[in-house]
């Protein structure tokens, strides 16, 4: 529990209300009650900011008539995480490290570890101090695991891993799986090209449960500092993703992909091998990135659903437009023909 | 082995043909024998039906003409399913309990279990009777599974999860992982949001490989009754997927998404955050949701492939589609002015 | 390390240069240094052959004025892996096997095995020679795994599936779930249609990290020799993969799909059930195939991204395709009531 006063200092809000006020919980606008801080997204709930049954809530800026007490932060929503982190948040208290710990000689332990049952760690690897490892975790030899680091239940780490301090891995993911590089044959066998690079995961990145990051073919894959992945997501080999970029679930980056920092990329997204995408750039869902993007760049390319009938007629349309473009060129002549003036613009057959 | 007799009661279907004949055995159209039982999907399967093997074949309506012995019912696939059942359906044996679980304090473990080798489970959970977990299966702290639920191999289950009765989980699958949650600071580094719920599934649900299942921020994500998930499913935080809806793979769920009852969803569909699809809905193969969907309604949206070329001439097009609307628009002015009649409609310039 | 000489002759390339010069290491064209094998893809990078430092460099022809060694090879890409694998191949060396292992009744093992701690293995399987089993290795009842497979860390495999020589399956892979089949009974229930074919993974096949591959319903889904699978490929039940395949990360086929040989598939594909492609085709990147692909065919779809507002624009005259054929139509009327001559072609409004 806080104050108003000492949570108005945690998550730099101003107080407009009563300092001495209590907060025990952090809950959504619409779920919360007396005791629980919540946060005014938008304007849209400044207006019903009386219907809230909060004991304070984060606002952009104050409320003429608010009842409830206020907190004026520039963005409501990090405030809003910091309070969540200041009632929530447990601190961590190191459980041991299991007895059935499988592990290689060489391989270095650090202080106040967390390991439970069932893990594997492989030779001459390095863990940091106050590192979790669940359940059926496997790390494989010459990796390094930073100080801090939360790795959940049956993650595959491959060898010559390096993660940084503060990363946490949810539960399934592969790190340094060998990418995918074949090549056929004389005969159309497919031989492979060994994948000699590793996976290097910078401090304070967060991976999502069952994604698969590979490692580099000679130079390594890299997520620079502070990226996060949410689930189901495939980073192939050599891409190197940029500081604080965030990315939605079941994106696919071909290999070589570089990605910028600060960079927004939505969910079911899929680049072309090799591509660059600039700092900060926004790719929205499923937009499928086939050139380079510009740094700031805001890219879309959904094809939204509609209903079945609709989407049929406008799907045969779309497949007869070579057709179409040839019945407007042909109407053009004819008009032009006939001594109208037309700026016929660019040729549509020729593509 | 059953009789026609005995099989037509149980599957629900009524017998032309011989009450003591005997099956051991369901098989496909193509692939059945004498002994086996199978069925015609529709009228191009019962115009085949002395083309086939089987013993028994269970059919929408009688077949003038027919050899084999038929078992007539509403949905023969349905009657198909409950002959599979009764044939090949083995009954549950208990295996007991393997001498190495690791298991926390308080938790309550219930009777005629089958918990293989190499299994993990926390502290303060209830097992049902009858429950099978397979090795590596790994349960966080304060969780409940169901009576009869079967959870395969290196599954990973969080704190507090809720898990009823005759649930199926798949190999691989990812429950009650962190939402994805993130809010950039003053300098872009992203900071959490906490995610304090739950995943609830009801009972019934069957949960494909791989499939990852994220707890809600505040509320819980809830799976009710009678969904089935295919494989490599993502179920983002607080999503509601209604009773008996049925997803196919790789299919995605924004976080907060709600799905009626009844849903059929094909695979590789996504949905953007917060959208709400009614009972009953159908989404074909890849749409993207973007808009609430309304009850019953059925929703399209994949552009299937073409050949390379062609398709390269129509995304051309498409691409020039505002050239084209223009040049429409430029021909109905020429015509406007050179006095004819024309009902433009709306004016494509204005989006 | 190897002379030229000797490389020449194991890459099957012609030497131009130095038969005693030696290479310790391949490397990629930019970091390449002295003492180091490169190759050159392709014309813009033989314009810059002596750009790069390597000691040798695979090119497909001979390039004039070069001063590096060169190795000339048809497929300087199929040399150079070749190359990687004879400098940077490690000979397989016998681990053992963990003391720990859970092995079932009637299993039999092979010789110079390298099975890891924390194998479960159940009953009645056969397991071959020199095969390496990682951790958290779950292998299901009467399963078979050939000569020299590698089956990396938390890979799930049900009972009865048949795993192929040299066969190689990247971590966390679900190998036998079973497939997607139910059907709604009179109240709306899914009724599950129990699954009971096999997979069948036949010899020198790869399976990428956390791919989901269902056992076929009747009938055995099948993967050919030599199929290659990235990361998160979802194959449906009764699919058949032809020899000497690749799919890209995060693809999925539906139920009974059947795949030629010698095709090359993109990421993010889809397709629908019982789809038949034929041998050699190659699908791009995203393409939904909903049709029956002939053999050596070429198929695209999709659909590239765009600056947002551009593409807002575009898919807003997208939706109003059906709009802009009519008022062609019109267009053509009044132009056709004008007198003028008009082939117009098909009609747009009939689909």
């Amino acid at each position: 529990m806080q104050t108003l006063a000492q949570l108005a200092q945690i998550i730099k809000a101003d107080l407009i209300g009563d300092p001495q006020a209590v907060v025990r919980r952090a809950q959504s606008f619409e779920q919360a009650e007396a005791g629980d801080i919540t946060f005014a997204a938008d304007a849209a709930y400044r207006a019903r900011v009386n219907a809230c049954r909060a004991t304070a809530i984060i606002v952009a800026e104050a409320v003429p008539g608010a009842t409830a007490n206020l907190l004026i932060a520039r963005s409501p929503k990090l405030a809003f995480a910091r309070a969540i982190h200041a009632l929530h948040a447990v601190a961590y208290q190191p459980l041991g490290v299991s007895g059935d710990l499988v592990v290689g000689e060489g391989t270095a332990l650090g202080e106040d570890l967390s390991i439970h049952a069932r893990v594997s760690i492989g030779k001459n690897c390095l863990i940091g101090d106050r590192v979790t490892l669940h359940p059926g975790v496997v790390i494989g030899d010459d990796s390094h695991v930073g100080d801090d680091a939360v790795i959940y239940a049956n993650v595959a780490i491959y060898e010559r891993t390096e993660i940084g301090s503060r990363v946490i891995i949810h539960a399934g993911a592969v790190i340094g799986a060998e990418g995918f590089g074949f090549v056929p044959d004389e005969e159309g066998r497919q031989v492979k090209l060994l994948q000699l690079g590793r996976v290097r995961i910078e401090d304070d990145c967060e991976i999502g449960a069952n994604c698969t990051i590979d490692r580099g073919g000679f130079a390594d894959t890299v997520l620079r500092r502070g990226v996060k992945l949410d689930n189901l997501i495939q980073v192939g080999h050599n891409c190197e993703l940029g500081e604080d970029t965030v990315v939605a679930a079941q994106t696919g980056f071909s290999g070589g992909a570089k990605i910028g920092r600060g960079c927004v990329i939505a969910g079911q997204v899929g680049t072309i091998e090799h591509v660059i995408i600039g700092d900060g750039a926004t790719i929205t869902a499923r937009a499928g990135i086939t050139k380079n993007v510009r740094a700031g760049a805001l890219m879309g390319g959904m094809i939204p659903a509609q209903e079945y009938n609709a989407w049929r007629r406008r799907h045969a349309l779309y497949s007869r437009l070579p057709e179409l473009a040839d019945r407007i060129k042909q109407l053009e002549a004819i008009i032009r023909d006939a001594g109208f003036d037309l700026e016929a613009g660019h040729d549509l057959s020729a593509e």
